[in-house]
């Protein structure tokens, strides 16, 4: 997740919109997490990095869950725009992801996204309120995945086998985000091309 | 893993062994990484709940990383025992693993090992340290896997093929482990059935 907006961008004088502010919370948050992990990240400490008093945190979040709540909402709409995308090119999707597979594959070893990412699904693996959070998104994102994927769907797959074709096509990128930190400096141009068959393979 | 040795095992007035004490601190030290993370288990909270004092600790473990490291190699000689089982079966790896694949994707969808799993690499996104070690233990993890996948390796595969299809084969089950959070009611047959046909597809 990019620095989208930073305080040093204001005029002394402006007042930030509550659009900057929010955004200007989660980024710092998003720093924090990564840094420190989920524990390292208290409202206090948030609002310290943010450059805000306490009370102005709050005034925006009413928890720590929330701000992870936005986090994880940030990415699906990243996510809804890139599926957007590869739903507007002609032809198939196996034939699109041919294009994207590169980036998509860089982003997962993007070792800040990565960071704060594994931070909150090992969060979510101990802490129910956050597990809900990343299960609501999942489902959010099996739906879109599942949408984009249906014009390569085959009459003769059943609705429980196009759906685990779909799941297993997302748990390749879930993967990639461990391969990153197991195993940073791997032939990437290899595990592409590996990538694209596999996805071929599943898509066909 | 699993409890394996216990203190109410022992008659009040045997003295446990080292080897029962130090299996002791790796099983209250998983236990305190699940519940509370990496940052929650400092030396002196898995003493307590090892049941021992922190001097004790300190005689087995120079530091919590040192700890960490155990608990990895622990999982390492799990895996190792597992991959000589699968070599020792006859015919393709393929065609093993179509037996052992239901086994594998629980493990990965266990809850108790998931978390734990996933909190050592999320700690290693962002700790050195801890980077190392997995890091580490990943190798020779892809050593063994690459040593049980030989057997089924085509002649036209260059050596960089070889290794992105045995890195993809590992990458299913590292996602399997986020998966397992994100989506823990799947339908798992379904699962395994595109999964087995994956693995069959990368090793062909």
């Amino acid at each position: 997740m990019p620095h989208r907006t930073s305080i040093t961008d204001e005029t002394p004088t402006a007042r930030p919109s509550p659009e900057t502010r929010r955004q200007q919370i989660l980024d710092a948050a998003c720093e924090r997490v990564r840094q420190s992990g989920f524990h390292g990240a208290s409202m206090a400490e948030i609002a310290k990095a943010a450059g805000l008093s306490v009370g102005q945190i709050y005034r925006y979040f009413e928890n720590k869950e929330a701000i992870i709540a936005a986090i994880v909402a940030q990415d699906l709409a990243e996510m809804r725009d890139k599926f957007a995308e590869l739903e507007r090119q002609p032809g198939t999707l196996r034939d699109s992801i041919d294009d994207h597979l590169p980036e998509a594959i860089d982003k997962c070893f993007d070792e800040r996204r990565a960071a704060l990412a594994l931070e909150v699904v090992a969060e979510a693996a101990r802490n129910p309120k956050v597990a809900a959070i990343v299960r609501s998104a999942d489902a959010q994102e099996r739906a879109l995945a599942r949408a984009m994927m249906e014009r390569d769907r085959k009459p003769e797959w059943s609705e429980a086998e196009f759906h685990a074709r779909c799941e297993v096509v997302g748990l390749l990128f879930d993967g990639l985000l461990l391969r990153g930190v197991n195993h940073p400096d791997l032939d990437r141009d290899a595990l592409t091309d590996v990538l694209r068959s596999t996805v071929r393979h599943l898509l066909s």
